[in-house]
């Protein structure tokens, strides 16, 4: 059997993840990773060529799909529309608001180049969206809630360590258990943002810093904790690296709909997912999207693609046959 | 805007659910439901004309999507292949063994028919396998389970009321909690049929029935309860009316996997449903697809389907652009 030859660009954590996940999926292979940095300086952990990015055009024809592992701020606007005229792409572009730009974008390149673009793939977004989506149109009459966690804000760790007296240190977000509950008993509950979730700060103290000038200071701090209940927690450097170095992270989507001549019945949809590894559950998200973006070109397909556009079958490596009959 | 307009053929609890699911969805519209029986015996809850069923054939052109609301055991079989020459169709066929002989069957007829059936749709079949399948393709190396409950099974409430000196009984099939929280807790434990489920029994006595016996005859039947724990509640007629006459259920598909380049992370997807009537929500399963099965069929598409061959978008009301913007 032809295996799909696979292109990381961008060798983070995701990427790394990328690598990782082709290994358990036997119908795909990885072909090589690009990269802006000097390929020689980069140690991968499979044998992977390592090439640099400016000689991915030589690529064209060895590469399937290329899967785009860049940051959403500033590398996928650039990067997804310019790969997407020559190679099949998937990217995670997860900034809710840019994503009908974004996709307009990649569209027309992906039109041009006759390649199939599928954007916005992940867990949110994407397998949450999907899940809001059929819910949604299950469930007309009804309510959503997203809650994030327990798991590990990037971007709120970062804020952490930028207050003077920190040294270093992991922000949690945790979703609170008694709106979660509330939820899911149908009490329908409108909820603030501090009734949602709460914040869960391990904090590594620089020499002679003040623990309650340090704590004062992130909870207070706009935007990312003064909206939320918050708790400081000071540990020692090793036990930061002990007990919090991976990047656990997970949620829940539900929605609460009526049903009934008088909407007399309640019925909850709960997805919920619980993960040891963010950067690893993305990658193997992105990797059966990788499958379908190959199958649905292959078809004659083109254009920009979200999750909402790809029907279930695609991300399978099984025969229709087989998906019926063992998972129908 | 032009509504999609909708038959109905049964007129059993299914039947019902889909009639008033319809009033939950602005753009489909309930033309007719067909029955067996004389049409004017029939006391449907809308204003909808009652037809014979034998008059279907007149309402071709009529009707963009006919949902069928019969049972697995013998309508189904018969009627998709038959309307699929005709209409666009829906079945909730759940006989999870002879799927892939009903999907021929029905394919034949609806390409000859140019028409889009769906088949097997619903929670389980339907919703649950979709899940099954999504979680399989991201996660390749793992372990599928699947709870069901709490629940009115009609089956077991059938085989009770079938019991010398039973009066009127329902049962619950309930998931045994400590080997639901096993699989959230990543521990992939294999488990047997006891340890999965527990079944409970309300039951009304005839008058002079013996208590003992009955709860003996109940516990030690085969294949319904002998292989479960049992636990049998005598009420009143009046109590098991009261407390006793909806018909909830639901469950949960998990999917617990492994990444990692030592399998070193753990994985859980889990989807749940807790639902306060089976039948009003597996209308409103039906009714999504319905719009979906009419949009395909405008698009030139034909033969059958499963859940697993339609892309998401088809299912909602709105369109691409709302999708991206309010739930990606």
């Amino acid at each position: 059997m032809e295996k799909i030859k696979l292109g990381i660009v961008g060798y983070g954590n995701l990427g790394r993840g990328v690598e990782c996940a082709v290994r358990q999926n036997e119908d795909v292979e990885l072909s090589a990773i690009f990269t802006r940095r000097a390929p020689e300086s980069l140690k991968v952990k499979s044998d992977t060529e390592v090439v640099s990015v400016k000689e991915i055009e030589n690529w064209k024809d060895k590469i399937d799909v290329l899967i785009l592992c860049g940051g959403s701020a500033t590398d996928l606007p650039v990067q997804t529309p310019e790969y997407a005229k020559m190679f099949n792409v998937i990217d995670s572009f997860d900034t809710h608001a840019k994503i009908p730009e974004h996709f307009e974008n990649v569209n027309k390149s992906a039109i041009v180049g006759n390649k199939v673009a599928i954007i916005s793939v992940g867990w949110d977004p994407g397998l949450f969206s999907l899940n809001r989506m059929y819910a949604n149109a299950i469930l007309p009459d009804g309510n959503d809630y997203t809650f994030w966690g327990k798991g590990v804000s990037q971007g709120h760790s970062d804020a952490i360590r930028r207050v003077e007296g920190v040294k270093d240190g992991k922000q949690y977000t945790v979703p609170v258990e008694k709106a979660l509950q509330s939820v899911k008993n149908c009490e329908n509950p409108i909820l603030t943002t501090r009734e949602k979730h709460k914040r869960e700060c391990y904090v590594v103290l620089e020499e002679g810093a003040n623990p309650k000038q340090v704590e004062e200071d992130i909870k207070t701090m706009p935007n990312y904790f003064s909206d939320y209940d918050t708790t400081v927690h000071f540990i020692s450097e090793e036990e930061l690296k002990q007990n919090h170095s991976k990047m656990p992270h997970g949620g829940f989507v539900l929605r609460s709909g009526k049903t009934g001549f008088d909407k007399e019945n309640n019925h909850i949809i709960e997805y919920s997912l619980k993960l040891d590894s963010n950067p690893e559950f993305t990658s193997s998200v992105l990797v059966a999207y990788a499958r379908a973006a190959y199958k649905l070109n292959k078809e004659g397909q083109k254009g920009c693609k979200t999750v909402f556009d790809v029907a279930p079958r695609y991300l399978s490596p099984k025969s229709d046959e087989e998906l019926r009959k063992s998972m129908l």
